[in-house]
């Protein structure tokens, strides 16, 4: 690929992006369709509910048959612009390592996370991470040795089974176009940025979203969770209780569950670092209540981080705030909401997809799943 | 307490066990209640469907008001009798780390749990450590330096709601005496042992067991589970799917999760240890199922052991075997199902409780259970 | 043994601890022997250089032959009375994990560490713990249903080369002492509390502390360590550097390295719990100095708390105050000094002991140590 | 930088390799100094006196001024050309995560390292983990979907003081030319590889590597280790336990220690995974010995593989052989003395190098250092 097509390549990425956010529309989401889920979703239902945090996507779908191009990046910016600035406090769990997550080395020692959250597919996590670096060479103000931090989060599902992972499509100006894209508000679901080309209990799947408001002594926190989801087999798929993976099976008899989810949650809630792990492991329960079982072959790796307490910082003594541990139940059983709901989202969002060598994943029935929920008194009228 | 009222609740002791072992015929079972479980059970749908493990309960029933005694001691011996000889792999896994569970480093860094795992109420915990060393010291052949292992491995959940914990009514002889029943074959579940006192989604619980079996590469292999079960808020009961807890709600306005949940996973596979952390680590995905979102002040503390390659030892090198990572997806998923399926057992199996000060648990009433599931069409028949 | 045995064996260990506060002074501790160690230690060079933490030991020495006991507590209290009600920040770390330390699974889920910290020998962890609870009971305010915090901290290394371990002389009593005994100043070393019968390279040993001082930022803070160390073999012992260990070879052939040591670091610099993990890991830094290797028998245990944030608590929100990571450097760095001067005070500190079948393990000969670092030019004038 | 320039730039790296190759003859390493060092080394005091073990390096050195090239690559495979298809079991410890390893989530999960370990400069992660990906699909047999492995291990320090890291100067073609120029026999040291900018104690550092021979129950059995080091203040070194820094100031006052250091273990005994997570935290001891701290800065991440079991892999079970736990002593006491070892070699073999803006470190004087070991008696003759 020579400059000419990059540049034009590029120009292609941002009509997907806005495509991608356009027809989000239509698609009812988890809740529309009647799906009964528990808890109080935040205005957009979405981890933009948390203030200040920011999602990007680039979605590269060019191409058919062999060289198909069915991939992305997705940026999560905790504090938006002053990302670059302000660290958060974090806290990862892997729950299946078979995956990659780089940056967590620093994120278990410090207690913080520094820059943004990259998700991509598998064979892009090393573009994507330098690439990282350069933007933030560019945007940033390292000090005067060019030092700042240098240790970005890029996380990967596998995507080679609709697109040509070993052609490495993903650029760096990809992830330049994902971060600069980032912002606040509504966010499209299903077949975007780095979820481009995932796949979920066998149905095509994607990028989803959900948050959850809850009151802890009198005040209002907000937890966001996205996913980049492609993990499960069919016969395990469990929407609100009912086992509807059995009532929609898979011929030929099914696979292993090889695929992978990575889980972002979000809150403004004041968290200290090791909090932050406890939210993250948390969000193994919601994706357990879709069917999960964890296979061997998916990378499972969780990433929970806390946008209060901006004053915490490497350098210098700082004031915070922190809820107590007691204080924390209502922000564990948001994140198992918002886990459990996102999946669905994503799942319901997704489109029918052909990719590599003409590969299809088919989109959810969402009236068939209607139905079967209806048969078994789980749907809301 | 005198000697000669030691050995008088001894006595009682026996009674007590033999007791809950016969008692527990007459309860269906939550496959025989019809709940729709998968996964093919072995022979006893037990953990000691796992050739050699071996289970042992004292029950301690005594008394009212204050001083009401509603405690007891579990031991599980992976090998038997030769349990003093030979350790078993072993792994483990802390979802939510309030609670006890001694003799982990050593297991973290051996890859070998050495003797057997004893459960309890928290605040027996040491005794029942010490005397596991006392019995060990007693039955084993130690080197002649007096060392051999004295790292016991001894877990607890909370029994003090119903049970006069601060009266420290474990004593010695109780850790003896369920040591030296334990046994293969059908197990007591409910009111037993280190379960007595438990309580799940503030219906009364207790000890409960199930175990699968599955297939990799044509061979057979058992995974069996026993739980002590005391988490959970009611609202956030799921069985088989079906969100009962909401329609079986209690006044007053209830509690947060508080209990803790120990879950003991065993299998005949061959695994390595690091493998047996994988199992321990997908015990949450089974508790997940019924609702729990390991609330702060849940002990959530897993462990899993093989009882596969047997001359695995400490002292010389030794040939082994062990199954490929990409063959365990049939034991991850039996471990989920039969953690789910054993939190049912020991729930349904529990009979309503009154202990300290009068305190009153009731045990769940299982036709307003099973019309609950039918409603939903849950129930097979 | 009956209860007026017990009553004057309590009497008995008052006068040990009494003893062995009084007979710290005459031996020249480790920087009066001219030994080269770098950094500013604190008025006392010990622990109790932070202020609020207190020290309390009970000494068991009995009998001979068989039945020689020579063994005891150590209890170390973060915030002296006040520990009761108020919790620190901590953080843990497993060099090796051949050996116990109990509670750790809630201090690394909360950050938090209640209570105290209690080291006694391998046999008597169980005792120890529950009279910790019962302790508790009696001295603080549980709630109404009897709970408060009750997963104590108890770490231990093997005493039953010189003690008769298996005969349990550990009793609660000898834990209330510890435990109402604890104060501040100045610290006894050697043959005192759980280190009692402690050998280290096969010198014996003991307890030993050390404490260094550092300014971060215009502000002064202190990092005190205590240990009880059992570790090591003669060839690998190092002094300031000097391989002493080769110039006081033991005969017959040495054995192994199959002791352990328990760390524990304190610090009143306001550090978060993910901080507090970060200096229990450098203890290793400072134990490596002295020559171990970590062997496989070896319970490397390490705990570090911060009485800073008084205000931190479990119930409801609070401000705190943390250092950033970048200010931590002195910080470590004192951890490794005070921790490689605590063990070379626990041995120079300890009295030549005979024990259990008469064993004998033989004190370091200061003088001939001395004469070994002065051929090395490593001896202070 | 175009394509033609790629190539020459190509062309100069394999010249640079070989000259640093052929270069390290002339400069005497530690032992040849007379620094006394414990243990017994393998025949080439290498990595490589592992069988099958192969390394391989690219080294830039190109240009002056602002855009001054010092950096490199250096490739570590485990199995020779066979480990493209051959895993490994290892394992890995963080003593400070203030650094990156890519792909130890699915080490820590599997207990396996697939693929090479590959080092270089903090910038360059990304690059050289895709490069590594393209290159096992150009030489590797992966199914038909395009799947095999796919999660490289790449670690790093952080080499913008000499080099122009922000530059993106490691491309693709250096990535294979390390990997294809992989050999055994006996390695570069110094200025070569990813160590090619490294700084250690405020003198020029590298690449180093030593080994070591022991006998458990008969066997003979290698230790090898390859660190790439990049860490510690001048103050703090030691060697062969002799303060030398402080008789080797540094002006201006000097920085807190802000580097990093990988260190790579190998050996062919028979370890299970959690072993070789054992030696990998040993490393941390051998680091110690000469003066490390573990500075906040300093991402000090440590791997341990093992070349035995070969049989071992992820889709069939398998027959294996593992030493008891008790008889690993000596490859831990192995573990430390490489290490420490390993480290003095990378910086005696160093050269003066002059970078980024005319940014220069001497080598240390090995002269000067002789004669302070004299001084101390700690020169062997």
């Amino acid at each position: 690929m020579n400059l000419s097509q990059i540049t034009s390549c590029f120009a292609a990425i941002m009509l997907c992006a806005h495509a991608a956010s356009a027809a989000a529309a239509p698609k009812p989401r988890a809740r529309e369709l009647g799906i009964p889920l528990d808890g109080t979703p935040g205005q957009l239902n979405a981890i933009t509910d948390v203030a200040s945090v920011a999602v990007g996507y680039t979605t590269l779908i060019e191409g058919s048959g062999k060289n198909a191009v069915r991939t992305g990046v997705t940026a999560i910016l905790p504090r938006g612009r002053a990302t670059l600035e302000k660290s958060v406090f974090a806290g990862v769990f892997s729950l299946n390592g078979n995956g990659e997550m780089t940056g967590t080395h620093w994120i278990e020692e410090s207690g913080f996370l520094e820059g943004p959250v990259m998700i991509t597919g598998t064979h892009s996590v090393g573009t994507v991470r330098d690439a990282v670096i350069a933007w933030r060479i560019e945007q940033g103000n390292p000090d005067p040795s060019g030092y700042w931090w240098s240790l970005p989060v890029v996380a990967e599902t596998w995507d080679g089974d609709l697109s040509d992972a070993n052609g490495f499509h993903v650029k760096a100006e990809h992830v330049f176009a994902a971060l600069e894209g980032a912002q606040g508000g509504a966010l499209a679901e299903g077949n975007v940025g780095g979820g481009t080309a995932m796949v979920c209990h066998e149905f095509k799947c994607g990028t989803g979203t959900s948050s959850r408001v809850v009151e802890i002594a009198g005040q209002r926190y907000t937890v966001g969770v996205l996913v980049q989801a492609n993990y499960g087999v069919r016969s395990e798929l469990r929407i609100a209780g009912v086992p509807v993976g059995k009532f929609m099976p898979v011929k030929p008899p099914e696979a292993q569950d090889q695929g992978s989810i990575i889980i972002v949650v979000a809150t403004d809630a004041p968290l200290l670092p090791q909090q932050m792990k406890r939210l993250a492991r948390r969000a193994s329960l919601g994706l357990a209540r879709n069917g999960s079982y964890a296979g061997d072959g998916s990378g499972d790796l969780f990433l929970a981080f806390s946008t209060a307490n901006a004053a915490a910082n490497h350098v210098a003594s700082f004031e915070l705030r922190a809820l107590g541990n007691g204080q924390l139940n209502p922000l564990f059983l948001a994140t198992v909401q918002a886990v459990e709901e996102s999946i669905i989202n994503a799942m319901v969002a997704a489109e029918t997809m052909t990719g590599r060598n003409g590969a299809t994943v088919p989109a959810i029935d969402t009236g068939e799943l209607k139905k079967i929920l209806q048969r078994f008194d789980r749907l809301q009228r």
